[in-house]
């Protein structure tokens, strides 16, 4: 089966477009998808890249372009979400602690609909607790040990950013970079015919 | 029949794609597109929207999107293109001159071809010379009228401004603005049926 790797941070806009339809898009498609949370605000401050912040032009048609390809998709977006998130850290260290228990998936898309859908900025631990509620996790034993995960996340940050990754959504497959959820399409083609068709 | 505003400024990169691509994809799909030159570097120098320089990975990526989304469209590409081009202002004078003359369209591929294919600077007067000469205009006075049009390409641009527009390429459907080369497919399905199909 193919494998496709997704890069993501909980706090980026764009990638609520992955997290809401990449389920049932691989399942479609007959492809594997490992989750990979890191920390793309960190590689942001590194590389001087600043995509909205001052921007409102810019920002504007993201939230434009964000309502229209959801409504593509079929997702619900109360629009605009709260933005930028208050904390992105901690956030993605419960998402990769998720994805070793087996549970980071349903708590992504969980904490990206509370965001979307219900105007809660993502980034508190109020929003972590009740979305890890909603998922059936014990909020306060979870974020003891995701306290404890900010190493691990500098870790996969490090790998994406070896990877080249700078941005979020990112989707790499056997070393070839693909970013933006609107190149999810072309990383499936890489995948299967090692070419974008 | 349906109506594309197409805004592009010679010194864009991604809009080589687009502009390699358009003619034969406006006939495909029946629709009408109308090429407006303006100068996206002034408005991102106004907006402080730095896409590229300084930003290393960035503009790797960037090259390396372009390579695989060419080939998909059959377009060929020496890739990295000399970037960025010396001068933008003068190379969309000339673009919006040839757009009231009728040569518009042709002038401004010749012009990327020179570029993308032939490692040339797009931006000098040298290129630009050549660019005319290819398409059967007469460089000198052509180059003479185009240095007159410096008002009319700073209206073209304020009026892209108003429409939110802030990079190149950019499409625009009855007031829907949608940004980027990977966007003109949702373009096309709004004036079509006023949704992202």
């Amino acid at each position: 089966m193919s494998r496709i790797d997704f890069w993501y941070s909980i706090g980026s806009t764009y990638t609520f477009l992955t997290v809401m339809r990449l389920p049932r898009w691989a399942e479609d498609n007959g492809v594997e998808v490992a989750w990979m949370p890191f920390d793309v605000r960190a590689i942001m401050k590194a590389q001087q890249n600043i995509p909205f912040a001052g921007k409102p032009k810019k920002s504007a048609y993201m939230w434009r372009d964000i309502e229209r390809r959801a409504a593509k998709y079929g997702l619900h977006a109360e629009l605009p979400a709260p933005y930028p998130i208050s904390d992105l850290s901690l956030a993605n260290q419960v998402a990769l602690l998720g994805m070793q228990d087996g549970w980071g998936e349903a708590f992504t898309q969980t904490l990206y609909r509370m965001w979307f859908n219900e105007a809660t900025d993502a980034g508190t631990e109020t929003a972590l607790s009740e979305a890890l509620f909603r998922v059936q996790q014990d909020p306060l034993p979870v974020l003891a040990r995701a306290r404890d995960m900010a190493d691990a996340l500098a870790e996969q940050t490090a790998r994406a950013e070896t990877l080249g990754v700078f941005g979020s959504p990112s989707f790499v497959v056997g070393g070839e970079l693909f970013w933006g959820d609107d190149r999810l399409e072309d990383a499936l083609s890489w995948s299967k015919v090692g070419h974008v068709t």
